[in-house]
């Protein structure tokens, strides 16, 4: 849903920049929800390279509409102008926790805010999230097993390389991975088809998936929770992978 | 470069729709060259979708405006209008030689028009070539291997699976291959990186690459020419690879 005015989106960053929140999942369902990457310029331009060449795990919904912009941002969807991206958004403050890093490595984490961090020469990027299409699946009467049980989803590195793009040349796609029957999985696709702008339909399904994306252990996700009760022996309910807004993240 | 009056992609067009060539290699050096792949119309949304999910195999240049229009095209790039793309165009005739398949088996090859061939049912798609790119490269003082040999470029089959998009499900990359010393691998890098419409930037280079693409024998290309004094005890001169067209055409 495009923003305007007063929404549950607006609210819900409200809520995050005066601290009450530190989880986003389901506060604002009709709206699209956004991971958030904060990088020096001069990676700028390679990243927005490298999401436009690998847009399926790296879904580029906004950028800085120049450096050091944290309230001003710039569509990156077709027929979506600037405005309607995010009402009386501060990047510094709207996300209820941050992680820093300092030349790759993690420096802090669970910060309620980056105001003192952020500075003239940052640039952010939102991407897209599969929690935007979660609402759809539940919907359709086919919610993703970690929702019902209060879990968060499974996560995987793949052996699948990212297509490079200039100081972005060494990461590979995570996925994210939610079990379906079977017979149900050509539903699934169909519904999260329409969801181009984050990660769209699954890239891959079945237990075959699993050894051709190169998943070493289903049952031992590098992110998010262990899945349970899935069993490699059980053809009728198969893990289904989508792209993962982590990769960039690890890119 | 944008087309418009006389111009010698129109003219090189004009030489195929008279028969008077069968290849285009160099012909029209400052123009896009483009594959031209023709479907069914039920097969149109999910070939388009397909290509917006892989766009470095895949780049979607243009289609046909409506099923049935073999002579107007809409733009699929960002500031291109549709006249730009293609004048007095008509996709029947003006590409050298046809391949036709019925239910994905090769039932024609080397037609010189598929005027016969074409229904109000078909859809044309044009995607970016390669060889748009080897322009520059040969300017830059980098000319490709291959064409210094007047040979065909190679390219391979990979094992990096194609991001899924309705029926299109199995395919997997097609890589070409221009080997270049270790030294100027950047410098091609940067050379192609602006050609994002016809594959841009490598996608992987080094012999590394050559295992992390599933490729099984650098010497045994599936497509195009094999490659000539090529050797991977050889640190020096190293296999640089990039999407290839070929790839929407198998999958």
């Amino acid at each position: 849903m495009i923003e305007s005015g007063n929404n549950a989106a607006l609210s819900t960053r409200l809520l995050a920049r005066n601290n009450k929140i530190t989880l986003t999942s389901g506060l604002a369902p009709k709206y699209l929800q956004a991971n958030l990457i904060i990088l020096p310029s001069r990676f700028a331009s390679d990243f927005l390279l490298l999401c436009h060449r690998n847009p399926v795990p790296c879904p580029l919904l906004a950028s800085s509409r120049t450096p050091g912009s944290a309230t001003a941002l710039k569509s990156h969807l077709p027929g979506i102008s600037d405005a309607a991206i995010a009402s009386a958004l501060d990047i510094c403050t709207d996300v209820p926790l941050y992680m820093v890093y300092d030349d790759g490595k993690l420096v802090k984490s669970h910060c309620s805010d980056i105001a003192k961090e952020w500075t003239d020469d940052h640039v952010a990027f939102l991407i897209g999230c599969s929690y935007s299409f979660e609402a759809a699946l539940t919907a359709a009467g086919l919610p993703p097993r970690h929702t019902a049980m209060g879990r968060n989803v499974p996560m995987y590195a793949t052996n699948i390389p990212l297509c490079a793009a200039g100081v972005f040349t060494g990461g590979t796609y995570v996925v994210s991975m939610r079990p379906y029957r079977r017979a149900d999985v050509e539903k699934v696709r169909e519904l999260t088809r329409p969801y181009v702008s984050t990660h769209g339909e699954p890239v891959a399904w079945g237990w075959d998936a699993v050894e051709k994306l190169g998943i070493k252990d289903i049952n031992a996700p590098e992110f998010g929770d262990m899945p349970l009760d899935l069993d490699p022996a059980d053809d009728e309910i198969v893990p289904v992978f989508w792209g993962c807004g982590v990769t960039p993240q690890l890119a």
